[in-house]
């Protein structure tokens, strides 16, 4: 049905780089040829995609003729040079980064929600942050059938949406706290082991706020209009993998928590695990490694008017990036 | 000052138990005698308080005559049980359960905000739960002046709330995990080692809440006045030490960040860190230890006409437990 297309990543041997690999593999039939690229200093490494090594070329000394395809997960400042100059050489960009998520020509796609804006795109289409993605595949069906006026949300992030380096410094602060020795500093401006840190990017002194949670406001507004309010604070948790939130929407007619379930469970890639007498609900190590965002603990808010309540969690490395940027891929080319 | 009292603990092995030892130790100037009570299984232990050992007695075969001031912390059972009982003997107790909250002949004191309501007890007062006492150090002084109309929080709880047994199998588990070894069960319904429980207490069908959010709500009316309209979500995340809330408030009246900074910074046990542009916030880790109740990411809410946000951590076997129980004594002895 496909026809196979030349694809790339860029960012290739980075967190995201890694489950685009993986999810490229498991969604796409025919690939025609896949070129990975990193920095100058990862180049050279040998990764191994459907039985067949492949080199990582250097992103500087290359170019992208004869691509079709590019994933773009390296970073803002990689994507603000490169992603351009990719399109300019004839190649379609599905951009994994906040560098061009705002610009009017670029469409910023969560493909459960708005797909057809990607018809719009002029070479390059955005994939959003991975906490907005989340929270907006769990959201939409709600706000489909009954428009949602304000959200208040609380995420409870994992580290992996930092990066590999990330990961080590949880294991490697985690070991240290346990075996009650000195905590190494890194990474972040605080230990994340067994710790919290309310700060997830940088600080604008303007709106109080840290970049993503101004990416949760911005994106939403672009992907489901501006019309929705969105109160965010973001937080890092000791976790790996899976982002949750604690989410608070205020909806313009009433809604029962049992027909919220019902939208939901018949909405694409919305899993609902909602049985809290028996202790279910989504949890990150649960949601790790799966496509789907999970929905629990969706109960009635009455301290409002028509309020809902719910927690959300998904693989923020999958569905929050990896499997978004894929499925815009193969919803395209389906088109 | 204060005349040396007959003190006793109840739960004197727990993890509460032991903290309490450790602010009397701290708080009280002059203690007469220390006796401490727990389960068969404990009785007989020694601890050391003063340079002195003091044997551990059980609970089940003693009695409170002679005893003027009885904390308990032994499980809401335990209170059910042995509160009214102890009074009866003679007792004046503090409990740290939920076994007694809401009863209208029980004043529920949180020392820097309606410490005036314990003139009415009947010899039993009751010490609200945790992630209420930090919540409303830190909002009471706002409410004073500005009164709050509905709160939004989102709870990121320690597992020593648990107790000790908890604190073993948040290590055990994350042991587990970083070796890659299969992960012991126990505790909780699901794995809290670098996982997250959105689940505290049990559920009440009726109100689609888990009890721990029920407290929240109910206590926050008793204290404050049922005015405040209250929608909480309360976590279980992998923390060893200290609450975290992340807080919105609709206000009365408009009150900028500055002006609650400023509020705030006058408030009794409540301290401000806030500037998160140098990344200064509270976080579990530097609160754990500590009595007071600390505030950060104060800032606007601008998709409500008087909206607030902030993040609020405290040590909850201290400031949540022990130092609230002692705060009551010292302050009643000082009434």
């Amino acid at each position: 049905m496909m026809s196979g297309h030349v694809l790339s990543i860029v960012g290739a041997t980075g967190a995201v780089g890694l489950k685009l690999l993986k999810v490229i593999d498991e969604r796409v039939k025919e690939v025609k040829q896949l070129r990975l690229f990193a920095s100058s200093k990862s180049a050279g490494q040998k990764i191994v995609f459907r039985g067949k090594e492949i080199e990582v070329e250097d992103l500087e000394k290359s170019n992208f003729k004869g691509i079709d395809y590019a994933f773009f997960s390296a970073g803002t400042e990689v994507s603000l040079k490169y992603c351009p100059k990719a399109v300019k050489e004839g190649c379609i960009v599905i951009d994994n980064t906040n560098a061009h998520r705002m610009r009017e020509d670029v469409p910023l796609i969560v493909p459960e929600v708005n797909m057809e804006a990607v018809k719009s795109h002029k070479g390059l289409i955005a994939n959003p942050n991975c906490s907005t993605i989340q929270m907006l595949v769990a959201l939409a069906p709600i706000h489909r059938v009954n428009p949602i006026k304000r959200i208040v949300v609380s995420t409870y992030q994992s580290v992996s949406g930092t990066g590999l380096e990330a990961i080590e410094i949880l294991k490697k602060q985690s070991k240290e706290i346990l075996n009650n020795e000195e905590i190494t500093k890194g990474v972040y401006p605080h230990p994340i082991g067994f710790d919290l840190i309310p700060q997830i990017d940088v600080y604008n002194s303007e709106t109080g706020m840290y970049r993503e949670e101004e990416k949760m406001v911005n994106e939403t507004h672009k992907i489901l209009g501006a019309s929705i309010k969105v109160c965010p604070t973001t937080v890092r948790v000791p976790v790996f993998f899976a982002h949750s939130e604690s989410i608070n929407i205020e909806l313009t007619n009433p809604m029962s928590a049992e027909e919220a379930r019902e939208v939901l469970s018949h909405a694409e890639d919305v899993v609902v695990m909602d049985d809290p007498a028996n202790s279910i609900y989504p949890t990150p190590l649960f949601a790790q490694d799966k496509d789907e965002v999970f929905v629990g603990r969706i109960r009635k808010d009455s301290t409002i008017e028509n309020g809902l309540n719910m927690w959300v969690v998904a693989d923020n490395l999958r569905r929050g990036a990896a499997t978004n940027a894929v499925k815009i891929y193969t919803k395209m080319v389906e088109l």
